[in-house]
């Protein structure tokens, strides 16, 4: 393709990330990138607005001091154990990049969060790949037996949504090996957060993002919590600015609109148990997930996906093994998910 | 510092890129980071605003198709041939990422944009410094006789400002070598751009801004232009949703402004003769520079320098080699520039 000197083998043999579909033009009801399906609070709208002014041609903080102060303050740790990042998956490459990398070995389960495989591509990282068990009730044995030097966990875990008993976490936090929890979507959980849990654990790395429970995603922030030292090296290869301006101030008032977003999430959790019911009823097999979004098996999964995308309703389909016979399905306002089930309730399911 | 397992040799040694001050409070006179001095144009302000909407919780479009569709146009090339990112210390990470890393030689001049030097110790790439003789009339002959896979040159050069003879850039052109010509300050330059000239070589890069010459250093966009192979390989270890949604609207919005913009880069080519000649006036050493600062030499600098912050005037001290004798100053509205001339008047310069 290139030369000159052309680029490293490993980066011309990788298989960049796929992101759901953003669908152009109207009309679309979107339940493919688990987004936040409430308005943003009103402190939020008007942070951004307030920034539309002179100061845009200034550079920002570029260690976002008043929003790690404030997140601090959320989680009850020091404001130097938080790096912020252009969305939890700067956070996550610059993990890849600081501590795993080439000649590493890097555990995940599967199926997970697939932008871990193209991380550890891009980083000439050795993936090791721990199938769990098809209801994925607990963490698969062999990442007790195996040797690997980092692990990246979601959790909840997607596509599936699940958590695991405390003791296998307590497990795999006991190696000493370094673990890094993606808690994406904890605020939609029933399940206490790990974060509470293993805070002062110095192998342990949570990541956060404002993309999902806070409905930033069009915006771009996330941020990692670890010990200090940690933090400092993930300083080092952290782009000069990495967060701007606009970003920084609507992160911080969404996080001031905390009770606003705590009570759309608990309607998201409302709305994932009456949809799971209405999956059901339809004979879909749903897992008890306790993310944003819902995991529903069918045989005609595939045929479904498309025939709800012809009526402009869109969820995802994963083509690969263990999850072709399933949609994710983001959960949406009250009246989305009712769109999304009477489309269902129209289509004669079993009889394709 | 970190166990499990630490960071890896070459990112813990890393001695992280030091950005400007950004100072807190009001009443500073900023003339140290190479910003924009002018308000932005009303329809970039009209941009942001609308972007705080219901849309801020939909995920950006990942590969910026209408920024990337004007910039083509602004540029008179395809579309598929730009890649835009969060700041161009992305783009620039990006190629050290792909083309340059472990065991590559990487050249650059001194002194130069220092980011590079940091982006070679993150990807464990051997950098080769090439001197530039006092005035930086000419490319460093070193540059030609030595081997190396990568050259990354800024164009103007900072710190002061720099441009070569065209027969110097098309040598350096022809090595076939990757050349990465960096233009984050090329909108300020009385002299044409390389992108005019080589636009089509399949060996080099452009990168640009938006934080000079557009003054949208507070929203991070920058873009690099390049043959599509290359494009190609940058998109692989991108981030997913690398710019906002904010901050594509409002390059957008600059963009379609560009007269606007240009005016006022004018002025400021303007302003930047007129403070050269005060500041000669004054005893400095004044060296031509093209950007939207100027390097000025004077015995004192460094006490200089100081006396100007305890005023709260911020300019730029370089306590490097070659450098030491001068501060670096950023062109100012006109009446900043006045601020700064009348502090330096008050000041006994040779009296110290």
């Amino acid at each position: 393709m290139t030369e000159f000197p052309g680029p490293h083998p490993h980066i011309a043999a990788l298989e960049p990330y796929v992101p759901g579909e953003q669908p152009h033009g109207d009309g679309w009801v979107k339940m493919n990138t688990n987004e936040f399906p409430y308005p943003a609070a009103a402190g939020v709208v008007e942070a951004i607005r307030r920034e539309a002014a002179d100061s845009i041609r200034i550079y920002p903080d570029p260690v976002c001091t008043l929003l790690r102060e404030t997140l601090a303050e959320h989680h009850g740790v020091e404001p130097s154990r938080i790096l912020v990042g252009n969305g939890s998956d700067e956070i996550l490459r610059m993990l890849f990049h600081a501590f795993v990398g080439q000649g590493r070995r890097v555990a995940i389960v599967r199926p997970t969060y697939t932008l871990f495989e193209v991380l550890a591509g891009m980083f000439a990282a050795n993936i090791q790949n721990h199938e769990l068990a098809p209801e994925h009730e607990r963490l698969p044995e062999s990442l007790f037996d195996e040797k690997w030097d980092a692990c990246f966990l979601p959790l909840p875990n997607p596509p599936l949504g699940s958590v695991f008993p405390d003791g296998d976490l307590d497990r795999l936090v006991g190696t000493g090996r370094m673990i890094i929890l993606d808690g994406a979507y904890q605020d939609f959980s029933e399940y206490a957060d790990p974060l509470e849990r293993h805070a002062d654990r110095p192998n342990v790395v949570f990541t956060r993002t404002f993309s999902k429970s806070y409905g930033l995603a069009g915006l771009r922030v996330g941020y990692g919590i670890a010990v200090a030292g940690v933090i400092t090296d993930l300083h080092r290869i952290r782009d000069s600015y990495n967060v701007n301006r606009v970003s920084q101030a609507a992160a911080l008032a969404a996080l001031e609109a905390s009770g606003y977003y705590r009570e759309r999430c608990d309607q998201i959790m409302k709305s994932r148990r009456q949809l799971a019911q209405d999956l059901t009823a339809l004979g879909f097999r749903v897992h008890p997930g306790q993310a944003n979004f819902l995991f529903a098996r069918h045989p005609r999964a595939e045929i479904i996906f498309r025939e709800l995308k012809g009526q402009k309703i869109l969820v995802r389909y994963f083509d690969q093994a263990g999850l072709k016979d399933g949609v994710r399905i983001t959960i949406g306002g009250p009246k989305e998910n009712q769109v999304l089930v009477n489309a269902l309730k129209s289509m004669d399911l079993n009889g394709y």
